[in-house]
């Protein structure tokens, strides 16, 4: 792909550090330049930002993408009649053509949302990195593993990864990165873990996983290994600073410890969390304790969208009832897990608008009825904003959305491409 | 105001009483008809209704629109910084011109979001009137009394609410009326109270109060009355059919029994309550006991936008992690207290798509990624849809929005209206 330079002038800037003016110059994949001296000579492409609010481009840190062609196929039930009546009949009738699908659609929704990197565990993802690739996007992806103590299907699940890293890992200028990922550790065996954990050191890898998302996992993998579930993982040697636990909602004290010294990247799923009734992560202490926390849409069968302002929002509320505190999460906490903490967590050097980050860069129009008077961006961006109001989306230096219009994909065609999908799938 | 005729052909049809397809015709102000048989030569104006879901108008029955200028001046706040530091020096600076600016820009944000509707508390509320006049929605108003106990001060304030009622009550071919609004039970003295009561009686007036909001309120309202605020505003005779009585959070058994008695219209507002952690209001529990609770958004100040879709959401999941049920507060049943509910708690003759019924319809566009695959309305109209979907709102038989443009009022110019207003009162 031939990158030229972009240079945007003018816009506000909000990024982790804070609030400032300037003209933002991109040449190749990288932002090269910050400053209030650029003049539109100095790039091949000119966008006006003018009246607009310049940040980094979100990073959904847990997602399954494909689960898109489930919206709203199963709301409002209990978490086993969800997995054993919708959920779990519906992914065995998946291919990788489905997949395929599922993931083109969820990537136009996190496009247009202001999502420019994401996390996604899922099953065929060959396929899921085919529609990345297409569509513009950054992401790390992996097969989600469950053995259920299975050691034919321990073995399969192995092979089907390591089949997905050679694949995969590295595609599409690097844009595309492959983990290992194990479900969770009540859905996969002890040797499992272990071999996870070792191919992930052997090949400098990622790892993705499902940690204390319920009471009940908590109960089940005590009474099975007589130790909590990030007791157990650490013991199993999965935990680390390459490793992504999302949910972490149940946890210890000594737990939050674990998490902290072990660098561990926790994922938080608020609306997730609050659909499924798995209850409210601690996240305020975790922050408190130093650990890296970002945010997750999670699916969306569990959420129904992808919106990450949505979510920003909700983890914030979510913080300040359940504490009783109306200072918990403040909107430049919350909005640096959305940008800052989830780059750290997926190890992409972005989440920042300074001179050398990759270009993964979103441009919201701040002239709109709900953002006026417009005066305190961190605010209005968590609070006030949705996924509606982005403008622009530029991932690895490449427009993908440019007022309001996709640069990529077909999103018509990709739209009834989903639909088809879909209705083969629970139709 | 010459009202045609309008019809919308083929629209999937959501509300209250389920989902259906078929044309809908408005005469004048009202549904005439909805049928399959009906055809384009039947009206002046045809809406291609192809492709998009209609639903009722939503409801806001909790707002304080003027504050739309407040919008992320103090957020992460307690509640006492944020009042006293904050709000009330702003408030203390306000002006007739300052409350007509807010409340045009809050109609526009609410007619780009889907309400029709709303019961707004607060000051200048004939500036309010007349912007909502310009606007073309539908409102009960009330002026926000509070006296602490100073006579004078009651009497200045009960005054104030007659020149209200006289000015304003039945403006713009009845689409305005107005309320009393008592702020609070500890903020209004007995005497306040008893004559809002009086005065409701004999003019057939609603009443809109806040009802313990905080965990302090009841404490406050208990030392000072030796009842609880229900129990207090029960003996002085506020509670009734058509009192609307916004946030009750904290409910004893007993209280939720006099609200069913009494029949009061109970507003909920999630998202205020999550982020002023004032806490979880029992919706669940006040609808199995059959009170009628709708949803507001409450002001700017504490939410921070006017997105009902967002409440709708927020209300159902809120409801879900708190009560660990996954089952609790269904897409179906949050959407009838938006729409229903909320028509039923202001006493109006609308909430559902019927011959007879008042046209407060929303067009919604359900051909976009985020609503794809399109098969369950009520699921993904709760959510995975926001307000920015809205692509029609017609109120009274009046187009205000139309694919996404409005036909009221000049955008550009409220905002810039509402940002020198603003800039002004908090700069």
């Amino acid at each position: 792909m031939d990158n030229e330079s972009i240079l945007i002038t003018g816009p506000e800037i909000l990024d982790a550090g804070g609030i400032r003016r300037g003209s933002v110059l991109i040449e190749d994949n990288r932002i090269a330049d910050v400053s209030n001296t650029l003049s539109p000579g100095d790039a091949d492409t000119v966008i006006d930002g003018t009246g607009k609010l310049l940040i980094p481009g979100l990073v959904n840190t847990h997602t399954h993408l494909s689960m898109t062609l489930f919206r709203g196929i199963a709301d409002d039930l209990p978490l086993d009649r969800w997995l054993n009546d919708h959920i779990w009949p519906a992914e065995a009738r998946l291919n990788g053509d489905y997949c395929y699908a599922g993931a083109l659609l969820g990537c136009i929704e996190m496009i247009r949302s202001g999502t420019t990197s994401f996390n996604d565990m899922y099953f065929y993802m060959d396929h899921v990195a085919r529609a990345v690739e297409e569509a513009g996007l950054r992401c790390v992806i992996s097969h989600g593993m469950i053995d259920l103590g299975d050691t034919e299907k321990m073995t399969a699940e192995l092979r089907e990864s390591r089949r997905i890293i050679k694949e995969c890992h590295g595609m599409a200028d690097d844009r595309i990165r492959v983990a290992l990922g194990p479900h969770s550790p009540y859905t996969c065996s002890e040797e499992l873990l272990k071999e996870t954990a070792a191919l992930a050191d052997k090949n400098d890898l990622m790892i993705h996983i499902h940690v204390s998302e319920t009471e009940n996992e908590v109960s089940e993998v005590s009474r099975s290994h007589g130790m909590t579930p990030v007791e157990y993982l650490d013991e199993v040697g999965v935990l680390g600073p390459r490793t992504v636990a999302a949910h972490c909602v149940w946890l210890k004290d000594w737990e939050i410890d674990i998490l902290a010294e072990r660098d561990v990247k926790v994922s938080h799923n608020p609306s997730s969390n609050m659909k499924l009734a798995s209850g409210v992560s601690p996240v305020a202490r975790l922050l408190q304790r130093g650990v890296n926390v970002s945010l997750g849409t999670d699916g969306a069968a569990s959420n129904n969208n992808l919106d990450m302002f949505q979510e920003m929002k909700t983890a914030s509320l979510l913080q300040k009832v359940n504490l009783e505190d109306p200072t918990a999460l403040p909107a430049m906490d919350v909005f640096s897990m959305a940008t800052l903490n989830g780059a750290r967590a997926l190890g992409i050097d972005a989440g920042l608008i300074a001179p050398g980050k990759l270009a993964d860069i979103v441009i919201l129009n701040t002239r709109r009825p709900h953002l006026t008077p417009w005066r305190n961006p961190p605010s209005h961006t968590v609070y006030s904003a949705s996924g509606a109001d982005v403008d622009t989306v530029i991932c690895d230096g490449r427009i993908l959305l440019r007022d309001g219009e996709l640069e990529v994909l077909e999103e018509k065609y990709v739209m009834e491409l989903a639909e088809a999908a879909a209705a083969e799938l629970t139709g």
